[in-house]
C-alpha cells in the first residue's frame, strides 16, 4: 500500500530515469524527504542509515521502498528509529553481561537485523524482536492471529565476519508474496492461505489472505514456527502490556498509532569464555566449506546472502532499483519539493 | 540404540506383563535402577522427576525409555541432571530481572521444557537450550553439521495455565523417525535425507541419514530452521568454549564424555509491567477459541498437546507404555537386580 499514491500521481515521471544510485545519494534523498515533512535532522539521518542498510543488504522491501509506504503521519512524527538507536546505545549496549530492553509505542522498525548488528559491531551478541500486524495463521486455524514477528540474532566473528540471522517466523515474509504478485507469478504451495483459510498458490489471493508459520502444515511442524511467533509476541506486547496479537492495528490503517513493541537483548560473550569470535568464525567456515548438493549453490551461513549483495553493490558502484520504484520516488520528490535522486 | 541390549537379553521377559503403571511406581523404578549403579539418591530422584515428567507429557522418547539408552557409564555417573537443577535454583532462578546461565560438561538433559517450566512455575519466563550430536543438514548441504538443538520457552498464565514451547529446530526430532521405523511406516517427504544426502521417505534410510532443518527445503526457508539451530549452538558450545557442531561426539559412542553444553535463561516479567499472566492467558485463549479448519481439530497453543496427554493419564489412572518397552525394562530390572515395575 502506498499512502501517498493519490497525491504523488499528479506528477508524471520523465522517461529514462537511471536505476543505479550511489548509497550516499540515496541517504541524502531520504534525509531531504524526511526533513521536508518536519522530521528533525538526527532522526531523519538515523532512518536513512537504517533504510540504506536494508537496500545494501538486498532487503529492498525494507529500504528506500518504505518511504512511500509509511503513512503521512508516520513519516512526520511516529518513526522512532532515532530514539530507538539512542536508547539502545545508552542502555542495552552498555551492558555488564546481559541486558534485555523492551520498548512500546513504536512503529515499523525496518530490518530487525539492524539493531542486532548494532550490538555485534561492538563485540556483543545482539538480539532484536518486534511484533507486527496480524498476518500469520496458527496451525489448524483459518484466520491470522500474529504478525510475521521476526527474530534477529547477530554474533561477531573474526576480522569483521559475522553471523546475522534475521528471519520472519512465517515461511516467508509478506514482501516475497508482494514480489510474486508484481511479477505476475504464482507462489509455491505451503506459503500462504487465501482469505477463506484455504491453501493457495495464487499470489493475488495469497496477498489478500494469510501467511503460514515457518514449517508450513502440521505434518511439517508449522506449529513450531507459530510457537516462535508467540515467543516474539511474549517478548514484545505481552511483556510490556502494549497491544498484542490481533489487538495490533491493521497496518493499512493510520487513524491510530501503530503502537508496536520491540525487544532488544545484548550479551557480552567475553564474560563466559575468551575466544568467542574465533569459535564463531570456525563454525561458520566449517559450514561454508561443506560439500554442497549442487556445485553452483554453496552452503551459506545466515548473513552470507546479504554479504554477497553488499559486494555486488560495491562492484557495480551503486544500488540498482526497479524502474517503477525510481519513477515513484521521482513523484514523491516533486510532491515533497525536494531534489529527486540523481546518479 | 540400547547400550545394554546384549547383557539384558540374557533374560526372557514373562508373557502378559501389564502396560499401564502409576507414575509413582515408574518413579520408584527409575530411582531403584539408578541407585543400583551407584548413583547418589538425590541425583537418582532428580532424574526420575525429569523422565516421569516426559512420559506424563507424552514425550515417551525422552522418558523412561531413556534408561536403557544411556550408556553404562552415563547411567552411573555422567547424568548431571541433579546438579543442573540445584544450580538452576541457586543461580538462574534467583534472578533480579534477567539471568543467563550456560553450562558445559553435560549430557543428554531430557526434555528441554523441564528446565523452562522450572522457571515458569515460579512466575518467571524460562528458556532452555542444548546442543546435541550432529544430525541436521544445512540448506544446500549433504551432511549433518548441527544437532536437533532444541529451544524451549515457558511462560506462566493464570491459574496454572502455561505456554510451553519445546521444539527441536529440525522439522521433526529423531524420535519421530524412530517411531515410523518401529511401525514399519514411511516418513513424509520433507523430513529427512538419506546417508548420501538425497531426500527420502523411507524411514530406515532416514534413520540412517539426516534430518532437515525446520522449514524443510530452500523454497520453504529451511535455512531459517538451520539458523535457529546455529542460534542454539551459539548459546551453548560457542559461548562456553566447549565442543560445538561436528566436534560433539557421535551419540552412539561412549568412549569419551558427551560434553554437551546447555544454556538457561530466566526473566522476571513483573519488572516490566504488572499483569503478565493475565495477558498470557488472554492471548492463549484467543488462539484456542479461533475457528479451526476442521471441527475435530481445535487450534492449540504450545503446551496444550502435553496438557491433554496429562489429563488422559490422570483419567486412566496411569501411564500406558508399549509392551516392547515394558519387556525391555523387565530385563533391565533383572540385569540390575531391582524390583521390576509392578502395576
Amino acid at each position: 500500500m502506498d499512502f501517498l499514491a493519490e497525491e504523488k500521481n499528479k506528477y508524471a515521471a520523465p522517461a529514462g530515469l537511471a536505476t543505479k544510485y550511489r548509497q550516499e545519494e540515496v541517504h541524502r534523498f531520504i534525509v531531504d524527504c524526511m526533513t521536508s515533512v518536519a522530521t528533525p535532522t538526527p532522526q531523519a539521518r538515523a532512518l536513512a542509515d537504517l533504510l540504506v542498510a536494508a537496500d545494501l543488504r538486498g532487503h529492498f522491501t525494507h529500504g528506500l521502498n518504505r518511504l512511500g509506504k509509511y503513512g503521512k503521519s508516520d513519516v512526520c512524527v511516529r518513526v522512532c528509529v532515532y530514539y530507538l538507536i539512542r536508547h539502545l546505545h545508552q542502555t542495552v549496549y552498555s551492558v555488564f553481561t546481559i541486558s534485555l530492553y523492551p520498548i512500546t509505542g513504536s512503529n515499523h522498525y525496518g530490518i530487525a537485523g539492524w539493531y542486532a548488528m548494532s550490538a555485534s559491531k561492538q563485540g556483543l551478541l545482539g538480539m532484536s524482536f518486534t511484533n507486527t500486524s496480524s498476518l500469520v495463521v496458527p496451525t489448524r486455524g483459518k484466520q491470522a492471529l500474529l504478525g510475521t514477528n521476526p527474530i534477529s540474532l547477530a554474533a561477531p566473528g573474526e576480522k569483521g565476519d559475522d553471523f546475522v540471522l534475521d528471519m520472519a517466523t512465517s515461511v516467508v515474509s509478506g514482501g516475497k508474496v508482494e514480489v510474486a504478485c508484481v511479477k505476475g507469478e504464482g507462489v509455491p504451495a505451503g506459503w500462504a492461505l487465501d482469505r477463506d483459510g484455504a491453501p493457495t498458490t495464487d499470489a493475488e489471493r495469497a496477498l489478500d489472505g494469510f501467511l503460514l508459520p515457518l514449517g508450513g502444515d502440521e505434518t511439517h511442524s508449522g506449529y513450531k514456527g507459530f510457537g516462535l511467533g508467540m515467543m516474539v509476541e511474549i517478548f514484545c506486547g505481552i511483556l510490556t502490556g502494549a497491544p498484542y496479537g490481533s489487538n495490533i492495528r491493521d497496518w493499512t490503517r493510520t487513524d491510530r498509532p501503530a503502537d508496536l513493541s520491540q525487544c532488544f537483548v545484548a550479551i557480552d560473550p567475553s564474560f563466559f569464555a575468551p575466544g568467542f569470535e574465533g569459535r564463531m568464525t570456525d563454525l561458520m567456515n566449517h559450514c561454508r566449506n561443506m560439500e554442497p548438493e549442487t556445485q553452483q549453490k554453496p552452503v551459506l551461513v545466515a548473513g552470507d546472502p546479504e554479504r554477497l549483495h553488499m559486494r555486488k553493490v560495491e562492484q557495480e558502484g551503486g544500488i540498482t532499483y526497479h524502474i517503477n520504484q525510481i519513477n515513484n520516488l521521482w513523484k514523491l520528490a516533486k510532491y515533497l519539493g525536494v531534489t529527486p535522486l540523481h546518479s
